[in-house]
């Protein structure tokens, strides 16, 4: 026992694991691995689990690596639905009161989505009810910022991305890229956005069952706002009167990201929408990038 | 927001996720939800991980998971080596004081190994230093256990198990199963176990390899030890000279399981050994049944 290391006891498990760590490690994935030991000890002994609730856990993280893809993400699905994905978003964009909260970006964002005119209509396959969205891009002193791209995203009425449904959505239904104008002004046509479930086909979806969750997200739609100096914004707006609201399965929403959805009875003329639909007025207001 | 559900937050993010389990979940599975998720959300406000270190976690499980096939399991190899495998074996065995200590039963263990008589030896490919290992089953008063089962496994002096080189090593090499006498006393030939690395190709040998650890066990003999009435015993008998006794790469070496390993300068004609070996002696305490 040349150097002397501590031999393990359930009392110091957490300590004889992280001592086991070379001191020349590098140091940010010692910091790392000394908190999840310390956290995971800690809940074992909480837990107390027997040795087949012990493997019922391996057995689990075994399923959710195998139904991992190119195309499928279960661990990131897991992180969603533990809520762990938000707070590390909310850890990563602490924003002054006033500016625009972000929320999870999720696994549907296409890069080079078509650019649009503002006001034009990005919804391609005719469902859903007509929806104008229209607001200013603005920094936290209420200066209009120009220039600004707004990059959206959102599922068609039955609550698919194109992606999902290749050959039979439109491509690039429901995606666009806006510029804000000199005035800071954007707008854009859609649809209502509806809730959607997420993929629960797998151990995740098995898990969320067993805990009484249902799996679906309050209907939103998505944004990236960038411009040149500022924070990027990565989040969505929200409708007010979605029954999921206040039990989105992946924990996106927050207060301040629910918008006000207005009922028209007439069309817009201005708009080029001759038939009743529901209105958004959203602001985006950008922080000044650090550094 | 019929049902008024907390909307996430920074502050009170465990306690969100929590709050969404149905009241008539399985109790004992929101018991160990709800301890992991407050341990998981703890971990991650204290580390506060960027981005990109989260999507590295989620590659790394993802990594482990694929590596998992019929044939090796890399999530059981984490624990391993994180000291979570050791601490459920401890939790599950708190034993009275004299009783012999429980340690993991590894991955290398297999049912049915050909039944000896006392006193044979089970080393097939006369590889090693020949090792004479003998003692008395008992219970915790000193009272001989007449009868009970030692089933017996270790490397080959090359470290690796026979299964790990099926064609290479005679079939049931360094395997079998020993019954004590009526005096409780058992016997039998082998040879000086030997270190060896555990499966390090994977992501779990590259997590060991950045944190600066080794891959290797402690040179070790792995026992079960049954017997009717009594509480089995799944433990291991540490060679006390091994360079790894005091950092074995799964932390399963236990002060009480060091034995003290004796050097004959000579055959031992009672055991049927012509040449100077190894001599053990090892009791087994074992404890009552509860229930």
């Amino acid at each position: 026992m040349a150097q002397g290391y501590p031999l393990f006891s359930e009392d110091v498990s957490d300590e004889v694991v992280n001592a086991r760590m070379a001191p020349d490690a590098d140091p940010r994935l010692r910091e790392i691995m000394s908190t999840v030991v310390r956290h995971l000890h800690a809940a074992v002994k909480e837990v107390e689990p027997t040795h087949e609730e012990w493997l019922a856990a391996i057995e689990f993280l075994t399923e959710t690596g195998h139904m991992c893809t190119e195309w499928r993400q279960e661990f990131i699905l897991l992180s969603d639905i533990l809520g762990v994905s938000m707070l590390v978003d909310s850890i990563n964009h602490r924003r002054p009161s006033g500016a625009t909260e972000n929320t999870i970006l999720g696994p549907f964002h296409v890069q080079d989505a078509p650019r649009y005119e503002n006001g034009a209509n990005i919804c391609l396959d005719g469902k859903g009810e007509p929806l104008l969205v229209s607001g200013i891009v603005q920094d936290v002193n209420g200066s209009p910022v120009a220039g600004a791209q707004i990059d959206v995203w959102q599922t068609n009425d039955d609550g698919f991305y194109d992606v999902q449904q290749k050959g039979v959505q439109p491509d690039w239904n429901l995606r666009g890229m806006f510029t804000s104008d000199t005035n800071g002004r954007y707008s854009f046509r859609s649809v209502k956005p509806r809730y959607y479930p997420i993929p629960n086909d797998g151990p995740v979806g098995k898990l969320l069952g067993r805990l009484g969750r249902h799996p679906n997200r309050a209907a939103h739609i998505h944004f990236i706002v960038t411009a040149p100096g500022y924070d990027t914004i990565i989040t969505h707006i929200f409708a007010p009167d979605c029954e999921y609201l206040d039990q989105d399965a992946v924990f996106g929403v927050k207060t301040s990201l629910i918008a006000d959805f207005e009922y028209a009875n007439q069309g817009d003329e201005d708009a080029g929408i001759s038939e009743p639909h529901w209105r958004v007025n959203w602001d985006f207001v950008l922080t000044r990038r650090e550094r």
